[in-house]
C-alpha cells in the first residue's frame, strides 16, 4: 500500500473542468477514504488565464506541456476535447508513466491504438468513462462486466443535441430548421450543430462502443455516418403512423458472413423505432445503450448523456480507479483488440428499411412498386395502401436485406411512373408492427 | 505479466453453475485472450456425483473443502447459496490467499464485514456482480463507475418472482393466492416462495445496495421487510385509479438528521409507483435499479435478474477481472466502510402513504378524516371523494412524514365511527398525481 499523495494535472476547466475542481475540493475527504490515499490537485492549464473564478487561481497555468511532464504528478485528467494539441500531452503523460483519464471521445475514436500502446509501453493506466454517454456507466459494463460473455450487438441513443430535436419535432409537428433554432435558443444546441446534427459526435461514440464491445479496433472512419438534418415532419408522422417515433442511433453488431466468419457494423443514422422499443421513451437530453449479450441477455443504461456535472462524476469516478491502482499496485483493464474483426461495408450489413411514397391509384402499381422489391431480393413486410382522391398512399416496411439493394429499390422507385413522389425512407429499428 | 494457468474451483453446479461450466468451455480461448493467461477448472464441487450430465464427469468432487485446498487453485467461484457451509469454505479460501467469485447474496448480506476482512488480510480479490441483479452490472457501477461522486438513492426492482406475480395481478385483475399458484406452475415461484414473497431476497440484495452506495455496513437484519403476501386486487385497482401500479421496491437512501449528519435506510415494501416512473414498466421476471447521485443525476440499469445464463454472464464477468488482476498484479477494489453511518429506524424515516377507505356519507366525515393526520403532523397531497349509494370513497395521498406518523394515523382511521373500511394502505414512491 502506497498512501502517498497523488498528484493530478487537470487538462482543461470549462464546464466540466470546473465541476471536476469542484467534487474533488467538496469531496476530498472521501475520496481520499475511497483511494486510500489524498487526491491532490497539481495545476490547471487552460488557454486564458483570468476567465476562471471558480477554481484556485494559483493552480492555473497555459503551459500544458510543462505541468502534464511535472515530477509530482501521477496522472493527467484531460476534459479539452479535439486531437491536437492533446494527443501530443497524452502520449508524453503515458510513455512517462503517468496515467490518463479522459473525456476525449474524437480523440479515442481515432488514436485509440496509439495511446493503448503507450500505456502498455509504461504500464500507465487508460481510462475514458466520460467519453461516451457522460455520467452513463458504459465503458466499464462493457470493458469488465461483460468481459466474460459475447455481446452481439449494442444500440444507444449517444447524442442529446439529435435527441432533444428529434423529441421536440415529434412532440409538436415542426420542421427540422425551425426545432434545430429553438434547441440553439434554448442550449442544447451549439452555434455550429454540425458535430452532432451530423452525426460526427455519434460516430466517435459509436467507434468506442464497437471496439469494446468487440474486441477489435474501430475508428471513427469505420463507421457508416448519416445525420439528422434530412428529417422532416413527415418522416416523424409517418413513424407515428406506425406507431413509432425516430431516433439518431449508434449501432454496432456482429454480421455473421456467409463464409461462417464475422464481421463488425458500426453506424450512425435516423431510424424508426417501435414505441414499444425500451429507446423510444428515451426523450430529450437523455441517452441510453441497449447491450445485446449471448448469456446476460438485454441490458439497458439510461442517464445523462452530458453535462458538466454529469460528466465530471465519470471522470472523478475514473480518476478514483485509477488511484486505487496507484495505492494498491497493479493496473486496470488494458486494450482488448485480439479479435481483429474486418469492418462490414454499410452496402453489405443488413437492415430493414420504411418506404412512405404517394402513387397514383391506377391498376398495377402495388404490383410494379413490389416488384422493384423482389426483384432485388428484398422480401417485404408489411405495405399499407390508403386511398386519397386520385391518388393513394403506399407505405411499405421491409425484412431485412443488404443495405445497398434496400437504397438501390428505393433509387429505383423515384423513377416508376406512377409513383408521385418518396415522401419517407427511413431504417427501421426493431420488431416493426 | 504473470501467463501461467489460472486454476479455478467451482461450488456448486446447478442452473447456474453449469452454464458457468459453458461458458468457461465455449469460450476458452476468447476468455484466454481477454484475461492473458488460460482459466482452467481444475474441480466442481457438488453435493450428489451422478446429476451432472452437462460438465466434465471427472472434474465432479463431493469434497469441497479438499478442492478448495488444492494448490492448483487460484480463485474459488461459489454459486451454491446459503450460509453453511459455503462461509466456512469462503473463508478457508480467502485466509489462503484465493480469491473469491461468489454469487451469493443471503451470506453477502450477513458477512461480507468478516470475507471483506480475510480478503484484505491476504491481499484477495472478492467480487460478487451476480449478487444482485443477476446479469445487470449494478455492483460494478456503484463501487468503481460512482465512486467520484455521491449517491443518495438507490431504488430497485430486484426480485424476479414477485414482480412476476405484480405485473400479473395488474394485468389480469386477479388475486394474490391464484397469481402465486400460476407463477408456480410457469415456473416464475418456487415450492417454498416464502424467500420471494416475504422480501427476504429483496432485504439482502437491499443490504449489499445500501453497503455499496453509501460506503456503510449494512446487514439483512437492518433492512426493514414487508413482502407481498397482503396485497390485493384492490391495492392494484386504487393504484391504478391513481395512474399508478404496484411494484415491491428495494429502497436504499441516505435520510439527513435534524442535527446535521446522516442515516441510512434500508428497506423492502410494495408501494405504488407512478406509470410515468422509470420503474412502472419493468414487468416479468425483470429487473431494474435506479440510482440518484448528486454529479451524476438520475440512472437506470435493466435487464434481466435471474436466471442460468443471466447470472453466469456476471459470474465469468466477475472472474475474468479477478484473473486480470492476478496476471496484472493488483487488487479490485476493497470494501469501502469507511463512513460507518447509522441504521435509520424504520418509523423515523420519511414516507408517503397512499390509504383508500370507505366511508359513510355524512356531514364532516372528510374533516374528521382530515383531523387525524393533521393531528400527528402529517400533511396530506390530495384527497378524492367519489359519493357511491349511501356512503363514499375516500382517497388520501400524504406528503412525507415520518412513517410512524403515517402508521399511527393508519391505525387511528380503523377506528373511526363513519369510516366503514380501509381497503388500501399502501406506501407510494416518485410524484404521485
Amino acid at each position: 500500500m502506497n498512501t502517498r499523495p497523488i498528484g493530478v494535472a487537470l487538462l482543461g476547466c470549462g464546464v466540466v473542468g470546473s465541476e471536476v475542481v469542484r467534487l474533488l475540493t467538496e469531496q476530498a475527504d472521501e475520496l481520499t477514504a475511497r483511494t486510500g490515499a489524498p487526491i491532490e490537485l497539481r495545476g490547471i492549464a487552460v488557454r486564458k488565464l483570468g476567465k476562471h473564478r471558480d477554481v484556485p487561481a494559483e493552480l492555473l497555468t497555459t503551459d500544458s506541456a510543462a505541468l502534464v511532464a511535472r515530477e509530482d504528478v501521477d496522472v493527467v485528467v484531460e476534459v479539452v476535447g479535439g486531437i491536437e494539441p492533446v494527443r501530443t500531452l497524452l502520449l508524453q503523460a503515458l510513455r512517462a508513466g503517468r496515467s490518463v483519464v479522459t473525456a476525449n471521445k474524437a480523440l479515442l475514436a481515432e488514436h485509440t491504438a496509439e495511446l493503448a500502446e503507450a500505456a502498455d509501453a509504461s504500464g500507465a493506466d487508460l481510462y475514458f468513462e466520460a467519453a461516451v454517454a457522460g455520467a452513463i456507466p458504459i465503458v466499464r459494463p462493457l470493458r469488465e462486466s461483460l468481459a466474460g460473455d459475447r455481446i452481439t450487438r449494442v444500440v444507444g441513443i449517444v447524442n442529446g443535441t439529435t435527441n432533444f430535436i428529434l423529441s421536440a419535432m415529434d412532440a409538436t409537428g415542426a420542421g427540422y430548421a425551425e426545432t434545430l433554432e429553438e434547441a440553439g435558443r434554448l442550449g442544447y444546441a451549439e452555434a455550429d450543430p454540425t458535430a452532432d446534427v451530423d452525426g460526427f459526435d455519434a460516430a466517435a461514440k459509436a467507434a468506442i462502443l464497437a471496439s469494446l464491445a468487440f474486441h477489435t479496433r474501430v475508428t471513427a472512419a469505420d463507421v457508416h455516418r448519416e445525420g439528422i438534418r434530412d428529417i422532416t415532419a413527415s418522416d416523424l408522422s409517418a413513424a407515428r403512423a406506425l406507431s413509432c417515433t425516430v431516433k439518431l442511433l449508434a449501432l454496432c453488431e456482429r454480421v455473421p458472413q456467409a463464409d461462417g466468419s464475422e464481421r463488425v457494423s458500426a453506424r450512425v443514422y435516423p431510424a424508426m423505432v417501435p414505441l414499444s422499443h425500451p429507446l423510444a421513451s428515451v426523450d430529450g437530453a437523455f441517452n441510453a445503450v441497449v447491450v445485446e449479450a449471448e448469456a446476460a441477455g438485454r441490458l439497458m443504461f439510461y442517464g445523462q448523456g452530458a453535462g458538466g456535472a454529469p460528466t465530471a462524476s465519470a471522470v472523478v469516478g475514473d480518476l478514483v480507479a485509477v488511484c486505487r491502482n496507484q495505492v494498491q499496485g497493479g493496473r486496470g483493464p488494458r486494450e482488448s483488440a485480439y479479435a481483429q474483426l474486418a469492418v462490414s461495408p454499410m452496402g453489405d450489413t443488413p437492415t430493414r428499411y420504411h418506404v412512405s411514397m404517394e402513387v397514383a391509384d391506377v391498376a398495377g402499381v402495388l404490383a410494379t412498386v413490389a416488384g422493384e422489391f423482389s426483384r432485388r431480393g428484398v422480401s417485404i413486410s408489411t405495405v399499407r395502401q390508403a386511398v386519397r382522391g386520385d391518388g393513394a398512399t403506399l407505405v411499405v416496411v421491409t425484412h431485412t436485406a443488404p443495405d445497398s439493394a434496400l437504397a438501390a429499390t428505393v433509387a429505383a422507385l423515384h423513377e416508376l411512373e406512377h409513383v408521385t413522389s418518396v415522401t419517407s425512407v427511413l431504417r427501421v429499428e426493431g420488431d416493426t408492427p
